[in-house]
């Protein structure tokens, strides 16, 4: 039975990981009493008062002047995470913008700048410095907030692992090790970013998780998120956590095939999603300029456009009742331009869902197809992934105290 | 952001985590010395010495009265894990037959016995009823042995969750809550057995968990799991866990739609792989009696069998590949009737997936596409589901010590 060894625990790993659950403790809450973390998470009330203190030496929780009662007995001084101290940035590249966004541990976004400019004419080191321009600016204002990135998140349109860009056809991009780019042209800028932690995954993976972290999903945890741009990105998130694969290249939705023989795809392959349910496929069956102009007709009933997004969303449909059928997740969230689409795209999705899910469980009644939340992005998940970080190691990425 | 508190840790739970670190050591390697444990799991000698000296007291590991030099340093005594105590009983009900095995804690099979029945001519609880009996000659058998049940594990063929089949076409059965009326058949046979724990699930997870821990895929933890039967059954094996979903229907491949206006499936969709690659379509477009005919008549070279495999082989690809484009998985293991019909089924698997995979990870020679281990099946993968329970937490099934 071959099973792998997973660490050893120990007395610094248990205090390690309670600082961590009690930060997240509050976290989630946003504002709550130390009676009431210690009795969601079980420990004694004098165990949690030494993990808040040590939390509050950290710069990681502050105390509000104010005491509440709350669902656990006596009055408290209200804890909150810190809005200042360490903050996640997130940054996405893509083929016609970069997006940057400074968010605190409270979750809010405190900065944000968009640049509008063309990806595809520039060499991928100078689209990366690019970036970390807008960064870099972003950053100041950070810091006139006193926020202090404690990592960056890049989030890509293509496929990502290991640091580095193995390829994104709408950039042109082979190879790129993004992180390490990205990374250096900020501390040529900002020399006190350098060593910054950069985590980098695919725009798809990104948006999912900001949907997950920051949208309104609820309690719900399992998911298959797509992304509708040029192409169809994919994202799975299984219990809360990202599918990647064993490679980092899972949740390529785009690319199943919903017909054997249809057109050839860039990918090599042929009838692949994209070719159908992908923005220039669809605005070429609708012969519509833009997404814009695609609603604005179908909203005014004209044939073409509801024809061109019925047959997209019956393609939608198959892909996904497919990936349904592998994954079992309790909601399929549409993203990009999809949303503002739903009116003609869903109820061909939900016909496809119904007929040919197995476990019968996608009825249209059932409520499982979602448009995704307006207040979440790719950039807004990669500052995410390094809450989460802080999140899960406070003791990382807080403050030397004193200092 | 939304994150769950995962519990906290204590004292108790760290001995508790360390004995079954310490297990799964001695499980992993077969034998071993208490250095070269120590060595591999990072703990002190002290303090694996007091954890070995616990789980020899629980009857979950001996000595064997040689030494040897490990990879470690000094010779010491070899540690083993017991071949009597817990034990994990294994059980299969499929259509026309149920397979019994009783696995001690090496992962040897010491029991296994198989009845030939028709399972579609009894009602369900008569079909556990049968099981139950077969299992009750095994654990005679298994006593003799001094090995005893550490708890029941049900390998079902269909929808299973919560312990209730909730649908098994090919029996017939509709809700069925199999874990109860197995448990309760077994334990009016031998009153030793009641409230022993029963675990289920469908035989397609069993199947690949067997291959996981049994089979011969070593280092390969992320992989696609398919058996050819009557029906195509799926799992999905992630970092060396079953991928359920969020109600435990996830890996349900043989209806992923691989021709959207092909003929209907049971399932009530239409052009499901099933209907192409499952064992009733492929022997009626070979025209062939059973897989046996099939396989000698491809042998032969007649062209009715070579075309009907090269055509479910093609099916079976574009599934496959929809599959691998979602999940990245590091192999795809074909079990069931497959491996007997790989020469001629391969081929065509491996083009579509060399065509349509977009992550270029799949071309034919990386050996991505294997036969499933003649070793392994679902029962064994139900007994090693208890078996995984043992190792996870030792001390709930050791015997008390001094008894």
């Amino acid at each position: 039975m071959n099973q792998p060894t997973e660490p050893k625990a120990d007395k610094a790993g248990v205090r390690r990981h309670n600082l961590s659950l009690v930060l997240r403790t509050v976290h989630e809450a946003g504002e709550t009493t130390r009676a009431a973390v210690a009795a969601r998470v079980g420990l004694t009330r004098p165990a949690v008062s030494s993990l808040v203190e040590q939390l509050l030496d950290l710069g990681l929780l502050v105390e509000s002047g104010k005491t509440f009662s709350g669902q656990a007995g006596r009055p408290g001084t209200v804890l909150k995470p810190a809005d200042t101290g360490p903050a996640g940035l997130g940054v996405e590249i893509n083929v016609d913008y970069v997006t940057v966004c400074v968010v605190d541990l409270t979750g809010t976004d405190r900065v944000r700048r968009t640049e509008h400019l063309d990806n595809r004419d520039a060499e991928a080191a100078e689209v990366l410095a690019r970036a970390a321009r807008v960064a870099a600016d972003a950053l100041d204002a950070a810091a006139e907030r006193r926020l202090a990135p404690a990592g960056a998140g890049l989030a890509l349109p293509g496929l990502v692992s290991g640091g580095t860009v193995r390829q994104a056809p709408n950039l042109g991009w082979n190879a790129v090790p993004a992180e390490a780019l990205f990374g250096e042209a900020l501390a040529a800028l900002r020399p006190d970013t350098a060593g910054l932690p950069v985590a980098s995954d695919n725009e798809a993976n990104m948006a999912a998780l900001a949907e997950l972290w920051f949208g309104a999903l609820g309690d719900l945890r399992t998911f298959l998120h797509l992304t509708g741009e040029i192409g169809v990105g994919g994202a799975i998130v299984v219990h809360g956590e990202l599918l990647r694969g064993a490679h980092g290249f899972a949740g390529e939705i785009g690319h199943l095939v919903v017909d054997a023989e249809g057109p050839r795809c860039r990918c090599g392959s042929r009838g692949c999603l994209e070719q159908y349910a992908g923005q220039t496929a669809l605005l070429a069956a609708a012969d519509a300029t833009d997404v814009p102009d695609l609603a604005r007709r179908a909203g005014a009933g004209e044939p073409r456009p509801l024809a061109a997004l019925a047959d997209a969303g019956r393609m939608l449909g198959r892909a996904v009742s497919g990936a349904v059928n592998l994954l079992d997740p309790e909601a399929v969230v549409l993203g990009g331009i999809y949303p503002q689409l739903m009116p003609w795209l869903a109820p061909a999705v939900a016909e496809e869902l119904a007929t040919r899910v197995v476990s019968g469980l996608w009825d249209p009644d059932a409520n499982r197809l979602r448009p995704a939340s307006a207040t979440t992005d790719a950039s807004r998940g990669a500052a995410g992934l390094v809450l989460h970080d802080v999140l899960s190691d406070p003791l990382a990425y807080g403050r030397v105290p004193g200092a």
